[in-house]
């Protein structure tokens, strides 16, 4: 069967997501698990390949197996082989042939801010503490010429492998929850720390160290030197991942109406 | 001077806020933290007894101190004598005789629960996994029978010391946030393990084991062993402590309009 998880996880103790020879990725782990339960060799495709430190609440894994497996049987076995802070949330069958990554239609992380002097310990394993003088109206208007198909290049670091820099974002705003602030995109992909960038980038904006026209300038391509520092992992969260079958079709358009 | 600080902590470690002998609680540790920066002996009162496990994001802290002290020295000053999971958020100056407990006008507590076959790692720590099935509509209604004036001993663990049983609660909700359900309860104060046991029967009312009806009938008195089972402690969190001094007046009508 090919089947599909959904996998929730602290990143706070693994190198991220990719198998890396000689450190704790999230996806060994749950190879790991996987052959344990099934007893044959499983290779699993992650939708988004999180880094070290950054979090999920809902990554998606594909992998096929030589037979059939309920799906409870999946997430109970696999989690019990787990260790508490990685979680199997659920499984189901997938189509055949379904891959986590190539079939991703749109990807949601968050990004969370705390505006506070002092960051509390029931916000620290999830955000990121931020003066409370932001500029968040400035943040909220160089925000708006996100959406829209861009070249990335200037919000990505050295390591990831992309040969076509250009990837559209459908959705980009800020939230308040709570105590804090959520940064929210919703793109086709991302390079390697975009995210990160982007809330790196436009923090210098809320403090008023750059101007908001120039987060405009920067999605036309550019330098990665031109844009902000890469914020913290901590404070991001893969959210979820949107796919074709999710809406009863492979209609972009139609797998999108649940993003909005 | 007299003082009043806002602490947020985790309750995982300790057994409460409240010093015991041979246990540890958060009190003992804000004092010997305080105690170690003045240089003199210092006797807190804080707002709410948390129990074992109960987290808090807004207890409040009162004391007296020999001389002045800025704020913001009691605040890094105290922060860097105390560990990570029990923080100093802010400090203040108080009116004389300041007592955060007895001057308090109202509590607000929140508990969280996630329905769900599995907990993820990023809400474990503050929440408690129900199932999904919960007949959420029959909770809401028995929830209405909360808001007054009641005798709540039917809603009280051993081991407090509450000469008169009567409390009012200003303010009984659920809401949906994020994936999670969250019960929010306002009240002048609460007896030993009230919320929990509230959350404990309302989820008997949520599972179709209690008639919607007797949830009203136990708010006149009544046998603790009639109530629900009191909920896990890690889904709970004293939000926030109103006071007459936040709102510049007295009056409870005006210190409660903050809660509306």
């Amino acid at each position: 069967m090919d089947a599909r998880l959904t996998i929730a996880y602290r990143g706070d103790r693994y190198a991220g997501w990719q198998r890396q020879d000689n450190a704790p990725t999230v996806q060994q782990l749950v190879e790991e698990a996987l052959e344990d339960l099934v007893a044959e060799p499983v290779r699993t495709v992650g939708a988004g390949r999180t880094d070290a430190g950054v979090h999920a609440r809902g990554q998606v894994v594909s992998f096929s197996l030589g037979r059939d497996w309920p799906p409870g049987a999946l997430v109970h076995g696999t989690n019990s082989r787990l260790p508490g802070d990685v979680r199997v949330l659920a499984a189901r069958s997938a189509v055949p042939g379904f891959d986590a990554r190539r079939h991703a239609l749109a990807k949601d992380y968050r990004y969370r801010l705390v505006p506070s002097p002092v960051l509390s310990p029931l916000e620290a394993p999830f955000a990121v503490r931020v003066e409370k003088d932001l500029d968040l109206a400035a943040m909220i208007r160089a925000t708006r010429s996100l959406p829209g198909r861009h070249d990335l290049s200037a919000f990505a670091n050295a390591g990831g492998s992309h040969r076509d820099p250009r990837r559209t974002v459908f959705r980009a705003e800020w939230r308040r929850e709570g105590d804090g602030l959520v940064f929210r995109v919703v793109g086709d992909g991302f390079l390697r720390g975009t995210v990160r960038i982007l809330v790196g980038t436009l923090l210098e904006v809320g403090r008023g160290r750059r101007d908001i026209g120039s987060v405009a300038e920067l999605l036309s391509g550019g330098d990665r030197a031109v844009a902000g520092p890469t914020a913290p992992p901590q404070g991001l969260v893969l959210h979820r991942v949107f796919y074709p079958e999710d809406r009863g079709g492979p209609s972009l358009d139609r797998g999108l109406r649940a993003v909005w």
